[in-house]
């Protein structure tokens, strides 16, 4: 490992681009303050110098891609606490009220860390589907989550427009 | 209810880009009248400013959100008026050949109402789906909806593309 | 059929450009090389004129559009033929690993014509599903096909990060 992994400004630039417009068109949010933002988007771009993947700045990564596969950026488990803490483990992803100052982010826990000491019995929740199916009222996608997406990434109307489709 | 709600040009203007492009990211399409379009649009803007969404301008709502949920632009009702009838209920949203001029849009009953009045046992049609599943052939996306969508959102091929996946 | 049909540079750039539009919106790449691309999308204009869609310039059309309906530009062949081959038949479009150089295409059989000669039995490889369905594990989106895509369309994950939802 190599403790002297140098970014430019060009290539965090880049990186954060991409990254904002991927979130956008899938109806994402980016922490709206740069100065707590772009040190996470150059943890990120060394990580992608020091491993070749995204690995998550605010985990410590194996360096082995198959072993953290899941904590690339983003994470697994980015939409599990969108919707619980408004924020993802980083605070790099951001609810709309987050994102709008009208809620607080807090200190949130791993959620990595709390699947990893789950038995496989306590992940299976559901007898058949691994997740439920959620469907769009209004246009029919199906996302197979705990809970909707905040917003449908397909024509964009807000979590309370989804119903239970699957489970 | 205030009757003198105002709503700047600006407003109407920023609402009408943003909704043209979730529609076209979704491969939905405006109606493209403009001296038909943006009076919707300011409908809209003013609903957004009484009720806090953006209720239906073609309909009665009642100002509490959860009763006006399937109402709010795009409603529920959008995709299967624009299959049936090559437009929404409001001709905000048109298929084809409707902005094309290759086909007329003529006055639509509200599928809303309909679907007030049928018995919960009419709604549901299917033993264990609510809707059936359509998937596209090109790139398996796949949605929940009375018939495939015009425009696969994802890669874009026409609605002849699709096939019945599960029902 | 009119062995003369003309196509304007103009033409050729517009559906250049949509079709580049649509790939990426879906996470798709087209084939980087444009001395080897523009001609290609020329042979779809001048099909898109000749037939009234885009028929894949690579194969015989019908002229028929029902029989020709999986060979419309993107063809039902083209992600399995990305997923195995790394291009489509045409090699219009092409894997991330052709796109940066790293891999080479080789010429690659008509999956349409084994497809096509296959016995119905064969092709119902599924007891139930005609294909399984995969579960991005980072947003929850579902597709039904032979292996997940390169890139998740909604969140932009890279295929490792699917997994078997239901088969």
């Amino acid at each position: 490992m190599n403790d002297t992994i140098e970014v430019t400004e060009a290539e965090v630039t880049a990186l954060y681009e991409k990254i904002k417009r991927d979130a956008e068109s899938g109806g994402y949010i980016l922490n709206p303050d740069m100065s707590f933002t772009l040190p996470l988007i150059r943890g990120l771009a060394v990580n992608m110098k020091r491993y070749g993947y995204i690995a998550c700045p605010c985990r410590l990564a194996s360096g082995v891609r198959g072993e953290d596969k899941d904590m690339i950026c983003p994470c697994d488990y980015r939409d599990p606490d969108l919707a619980q803490y408004g924020a993802c483990f980083c605070a790099l992803y951001v609810s709309q009220e987050v994102a709008d100052g009208t809620k607080k982010v807090k200190p949130l826990p791993d959620r990595r860390e709390r699947e990893k000491a789950k038995s496989p019995a306590q992940n299976k929740v559901h007898e058949k589907l691994s997740h439920p199916v959620w469907r769009c009222r209004v246009c029919g996608y199906l996302a197979a989550r705990d809970e909707p997406p905040a917003v449908c990434p397909i024509c964009k109307v807000s979590k309370e427009r989804f119903e239970l489709f699957l489970s």
